[in-house]
């Protein structure tokens, strides 16, 4: 099932990351953050002058954007206005 | 009777999906989430880039729209902002 | 007394319908939901390219308008863009 | 003490219509709901192709507008936009 | 200390009236309701087809406004949008 | 240490007037309303018209603005919009 | 990791300052009052007129954007319209 955003929005894959403990134990999905960062699956009509493009490394305001599973995989539709930058390696 | 909507608004057919927990039980309607997927069965004046059509499937924002029941059927008029994506199969 | 609405307004007359119990007991107004269907009694100002006429039946937001009797009858002025849809029969 | 509104204002004067129960008893002032229809007493700078004018009778949102006394009698002054419609006898 | 209200706004003295129970007693200031009436002190840079200018008398939305004190009375700046009507003696 | 307000905001100095209670006792500051006096001190890019510069007295907002410390002293950074008025000695 | 802010946001790096107790006891950081001063790491894309550069230090409403760690350190993500001035040493 593939998935093309509407309008300015993109579809994004969060990256939930490894929380170790001070004494190395790593914390259950439950008692961590909600993930800010995420890669860009799919976009819809973003600007022309947008530096975004599928595949990029984001960080993203986590309150925002529609939870989605596809193929039982968590996934957020998120507005462009929400991603806050870009990741550069 | 036959639904046309106004302006930017599309008539749409919610897509209940059957869930069965772990071990294969059919959850009743009530225990399922609001679907968040659905068919276009109608178009009111949407613009003229607009990638939609009847018979699209689509994912919505569940939390929007003004359920209707017509002959006995639930569907749901919604404003074209609160279509998040379109899923091509 | 006839009651013109101003500006981007409609006049309708909701149409109740008749609700029976699956037993067949015809339900009483008050456990009825409010109505959502209504027929167009007399239009303001409306845009050229508007399709609504008077006579015209249409489903409307049900907590929109403001409510007024005339004649002991039962009406809402309602703003135009709270009629979501025109049924065409 | 005449009061010329303001802008696109208007300076109405609320019709309390005489309630009688169905045996005919005429309800006090308190028991009635706000009044809906008033005359039109004054009006300010309203647009061009306005169809109202001193001495019109509407109908108005009876929660909008600000209450005054002039010499001991009600009046509201009202914007343009609270005026749902006109009454034409 | 003379005060220059700016942009689009005015200085205005309320007018408060003695107010005397039906048996002919003056209440105190604070029975009274608050103000609606004032004075035009000064003005800020109005719009020039503005009706107002100072000494003019006016209906003011009474819960609108900053009140402040010049030498020990009681003025309110107050924007030209919370001005309803101009009173004509 | 210098600040530069930026876009349409000012840096101003709140004026904290002594209180004397009737029998001329000074109101300690906690007593004291909030100033709505101040001394502008630094002005960001205002527009072209409007009349104020470094060293007025204005009437302000006291409810608008940052409160921010400068070598122990208490500034405010405020938006042009809550400056109300300005005080010509 | 590098972060690049989209849009007219910046990355700043706040400042907290030590903070002693009139005794000369220097304040643990949870006792301190938010930042609001703070350096700018990186920018998006400011309009040209916008006299903010890399490593200008500044004063920000401190109840605004958005708070990530980067290598351990904090950051904060930021709109433009939240930074109140620029600080001139």
């Amino acid at each position: 099932m593939k998935v093309k955003p509407l309008g300015e929005r993109l579809l994004i894959k969060p990256i939930v990351e490894e929380k170790k403990t001070a004494g190395g134990i790593v914390l259950p999905d439950a008692a961590k953050e909600k993930p800010m960062k995420a890669q860009i699956v799919e976009v819809g009509k973003l600007p022309e002058d947008c530096p975004l493009k599928v595949g990029d490394k984001v960080i993203f305001n986590k309150y925002s954007g529609t939870e989605i599973k596809i193929d039982e995989e968590d996934y957020i539709i998120i507005d462009l206005n929400d991603i806050l930058a870009k990741i550069e390696e």
